[in-house]
């Protein structure tokens, strides 16, 4: 990151200035990892004494902390330090050098927008069409007649299936598969029969999928994740689900096929959903649940036969006593049946 | 899909033509996907008031189903369904244009069969045999002494290790792994010792794994999936594992080293075996469940530590009277001692 | 494996020789793979009689044990097997011929060290340091200034993303991810906003990844698996996440972000943790354990929401007594109604 004058960024950031503006601003980290020159963040007061342990030059605060040195006063301190983090990431042009690499194999009837930088090795196949500002990494494959929308990026291994479609904005995280056949077989004489998966995938602008996710294509018709969805590593997504807008998805989650998902929803790691279960629109889903039933709206589920989440958390907490209640459940069998023959102890 | 008339549809089908067999069919799409032009299928009579919404051009449909429209009547309408599906895919040509791509890279004592497609970066290692037919999309890596056996499909990035063996039309989906490593180590003196893992992976014919799928090789001797089984993507195969014929895993399913499965199981998403378990012919394992013990054949088991499925379905019911049941516990208590002391209420 | 008098194994192994020593060995396998020329291993007395059955040349033999054919005595049985196991495994040199294949794409300013082998379509992009001796498999793909310590072994498909780094004789399995972005976004205006992930992974010395497996680059700091850890295949390693020294990881296990975890852990497949849980040195967790509260060091635990192990196994036991406990607190409530009310039955 540029070296930047603290009064400066208050400027940009439109924040209060609080103690030296001349402090020089050259990287920015987390509470734990801040160095001298660098800015952090305390969104809470909780945090005061580790920020007193810390060697950062600056620190962003909200409007109920104190800080201790230089800072950089807000009303959403993390969102602001994220922006900050922005300048201090790698520079997109430096995984992706601009231009296309010589290795890259492109088909002559792909149509390819300006400024797209392809890396050693991808491969856009025939048909495709690459938006502008487009970036595909090392080894990256387009199968044919797919689309890739204006200022998507895809990492290196990256895979797009045949007929697939991403909208603008899209990020792909290495070894990410788009598009790979739905899991579909039919019992036949001698086995089980394929069911051709004919459909498409198509990911809303915006999208964002962590490392070796997974996407199939619709048996007819589409798979679909909306614009704004952001789903982790590992997360599989099967045949003719649709996934609503800004919907969160932790890692290894998966989602059998037909399931409907509504927007802004979030779901842990390791969640698991049956095929064609509807999730209402903002429903949050702990980690590790299963989810055979349709949840609706605005409702937070939990367990491994996910129910209500605080019914479940009731439930867990009850199964502690277990061991002890078929103990005294004996017991009071047995002291009933004393007093039924009328003994006393 | 080529244009056909439904009555050449009904002969080619073997099917019952219901209607005017004049209506031309350009594709075939689910019933909530279907469009003019379009046969779709109804597999029973529920689906009616759905298929009079539908501007299907015609339907499939069983013995007891009366059509609303053109409709061509077989025994099991979604597998003649399927039929046609397999006509509207994108041939497999266009996905794997015919030919050697000039950047593949073929070791010179490769054995490569007639008929072959091999795409943009692929690479046959030393000592392979590959049949005719096999088509590698890009940057599959075959490495070393591995044989893929004719009309086997591995799409792009799709990995087998050294010696591995794949018989006929074996599909693998992007990013599959055949062969790493089995996950085996003992203690040594500065630390885990990597125990070599020498033995094999062998894919039966008709075998298909799904995008990221991992199937490790033997510590000695062979990790098998015998012919005819389907596993979904990202499911882990451990060492030393055998999985019978006809069986079918759901994605990210896990099974671990040594493993014996019968032939016709299915498992549900995100199974998880122990080590060392027997799983009979014919078993049912729902989703999620933890399977520590034999099971024999046609069981049907699910759960955390899955029981026999209608127990284990009993007592996740009873999990809901838990905290109930706490509370009663505690007033039966209360109940007792009073009777005990010789009280009334 | 080159054939050897068994009396020279037993030099070079340091064993003692029971039997005829002239007996020539040519492999080495299982009991249950063991071929004529192999030699095997029996750890205890119990497998004497699959021992009976086998073909083997040579059998390795602990102290209790008493062969019924030529044999080798040592103190650990298996770990001697698993040294010959190394003679018989693909040498390396044939899976990473050695040398920098024409087809690799390597940047002007990379580092490269001494007898390296770069596989077909390999990439080492700007600011790398790869040291001496490693091997990078077909398609391996290192992001710009990567750091590779010497011996490290890279198989086909895997991905270094910018900056991270790899210690000494680190393996990482096909397909494997190090240094996607860490899976963080705040609520801004028009929906959820990426958090730059600008910090690290940093994999120590004879660390092992399995295939598919991915390790996301912290937002700020460093996310560090410490020397000697092995990861199997398919688990998932957040951002920020610390992990200790020699800590083993089964399958399809996920580690939230921020989780720091010690030395010698152990976790079976499919185990989550849920974010900023400290796991202490030495802990086990079962498989398919939900960690969501710390572990303290030497423990072991279990669970769907885990705890002590044995604890979980008392509660998972009595589960099966729940559906008849519902009925013996209901006839008990009856009872318990009548005697109040002063009848006898």
């Amino acid at each position: 990151m540029e070296p930047v004058r603290l009064s400066d960024l208050a400027v940009q950031l439109d924040a209060e200035l609080i103690g030296d503006g001349d402090v020089m601003i050259s990287g920015a980290a987390g509470l734990e990892h801040a160095g001298a020159g660098d800015i952090t963040f305390v969104a809470r007061g909780g945090l005061l004494e580790a920020l007193a342990r810390s060697s950062a030059a600056a620190v962003i605060v909200g409007a109920d902390v104190e800080p201790d040195r230089p800072a950089l006063r807000v009303k959403e301190p993390y969102q602001t330090f994220a922006r900050i983090l922005a300048r201090v990431a790698t520079p997109l042009d430096r995984i992706f050098p601009p231009g296309i690499h010589e290795t890259a194999i492109i088909a002559e009837d792909a149509e390819i927008g300006t400024d797209v930088c392809f890396g050693p090795g991808s491969v856009i196949a025939a048909g495709c069409k690459v938006g502008n500002g487009v970036r595909l990494g090392a080894n990256v494959v387009l199968e044919p007649d797919v689309v890739v929308g204006a200022g998507s990026v895809l990492y290196a291994n990256a895979v797009v299936r045949e007929r697939c479609t991403l909208g603008q904005r899209v990020i792909l995280h290495p070894g990410c598969v788009i598009g790979a056949d739905g899991f579909g077989y039919l019992p036949g004489p001698r086995g089980l029969e394929k069911i051709p998966q004919v459909g498409l995938v198509i990911i809303g602008d915006d999208v964002e999928l962590g490392a070796c996710t997974c996407v199939d294509r619709a048996t007819t018709g589409v798979t679909e994740i909306k614009a704004g969805s952001k789903l982790d590593n590992m997360v599989q997504v099967g045949h003719n689900v649709v996934i609503g807008n800004h919907s969160v998805f932790s890692a290894q989650t998966g989602i059998a096929g037909s399931c409907e998902i509504g927007n802004g929803v979030t779901m842990g790691g390791q969640v698991g959903l049956g095929d064609h279960v509807k999730i209402g629109n903002g429903v949050k889903i702990g980690g590790k649940s299963g989810v055979h039933n349709d949840v609706p709206d605005g409702s937070a589920v939990f367990g491994y036969i996910a129910l209500e989440a605080r019914e479940s958390m009731r439930i867990i907490s009850a199964w502690r006593r277990l061991p002890e209640m078929v103990k005294t459940m004996a017991k009071l069998e047995r002291d009933m049946k004393r007093l039924e023959n009328g003994d006393k102890e």
